[in-house]
């Protein structure tokens, strides 16, 4: 999270984040993050736009903030395009299993998954979000065959894993550490993202 | 299941039964757990809320009559435990992906899916009876080590590709075959039932 100032040089600072991050919810949510832009959270706001700005840099940001997302894109994409490609499923394992272990990762995790299960434009607008911000960067970054089929294979197995062990609770996986978990779907996210994939 | 009279006390009564099961079908699938009610459904159907309750009791118990799984334990038992080892994972796959073709077994899934996920109480009888009717029989049968976790991860790739590929509704999922999926979640599903998992 960004540190706005809190001190007495900007009185209502706060206040007036609360304000962004309430008209950026609304707008998320009734039209999607394609359709939703910076100076229209603003005006909804009753802010300058610059001051958007100010808080939460640009909108994938400002998403991340109001949807609680557990990460950044610009945290995954470096994890997966940097490094021996032999390790990628690993790094991902490790980095998933990681925000899983922490209760503050794993709430925000189970937020956006529940929303996106139970409303239509909680979907809407992470599916937007994660192909706008990562998957099609990464494909086109990644240069390789089927890139954004790829991810998103990965990004099921990373839904699924959250669903079974911590929505529905399964109890074998449940019980497992953060490294048997991480071991445990390493290969799966390898084949996946640069493996043989073998479906025509 | 209830038993409800079908004698010629009530005449009809096995039609209306089907008009309320016919209507909270496709609600659930459609809103999810938390957004259908009794009285929608009642409507739905064309009946009075009190019949529903005196048919199915409560929104919990029409939910067990009728977001029943799309599959029978007794259908993937054998699947899982007759034929060739190195082929279950593909064997896995096709059952899979036939269902999620068919719109009746993909409507049956989303509707046991989304109320997982927004209904704890929903999560708790689809865990108690998927660990009673299929992962413990199945451990029993397959004996071979942890066959418990193995089963479940198969069954966390299983829901978070409904997840993404129904729910969310990521394109490169959506627009796959059913041979393609079957494919791509074929090799998933051999490492997780019976290959080496390595996390230990």
């Amino acid at each position: 999270m960004p540190a706005p100032r809190r001190s007495g040089r900007r009185p209502g600072a706060s206040g007036t984040r609360e304000a962004i991050l309430t008209a950026a919810r609304r707008q998320f949510a009734a039209q999607g993050y394609d359709r939703t832009s910076m100076r229209g959270v603003a005006a909804e706001a009753g802010v300058d736009q610059a001051l958007v700005a100010h808080f939460f840099g640009g909108k994938q940001r400002l998403f991340v903030e109001v949807v609680r997302l557990p990460f950044e894109p610009s945290e995954v994409l470096p994890l997966l395009l940097e490094g021996d490609r032999d390790t990628v499923g690993e790094r991902l394992a490790r980095f998933v299993a990681s925000i899983l272990e922490s209760p503050e990762g794993r709430a925000r995790v189970l937020g956006v998954v529940r929303a996106a299960a139970s409303e239509p434009e909680a979907a809407r607008m992470l599916r937007e979000f994660l192909r706008g911000e990562l998957w099609a960067p990464l494909a086109q970054q990644l240069g390789i065959e089927d890139a954004e089929l790829r991810v998103t294979l990965a990004g099921s197995q990373i839904v699924g894993m959250v669903m079974a062990r911590h929505v529905i609770e399964v109890e074998p996986l449940v019980a497992l550490s953060g490294d048997e978990l991480a071991a445990l779907l390493a290969p799966t996210f390898q084949r996946y993202l640069v493996g043989e994939l073998g479906h025509s």
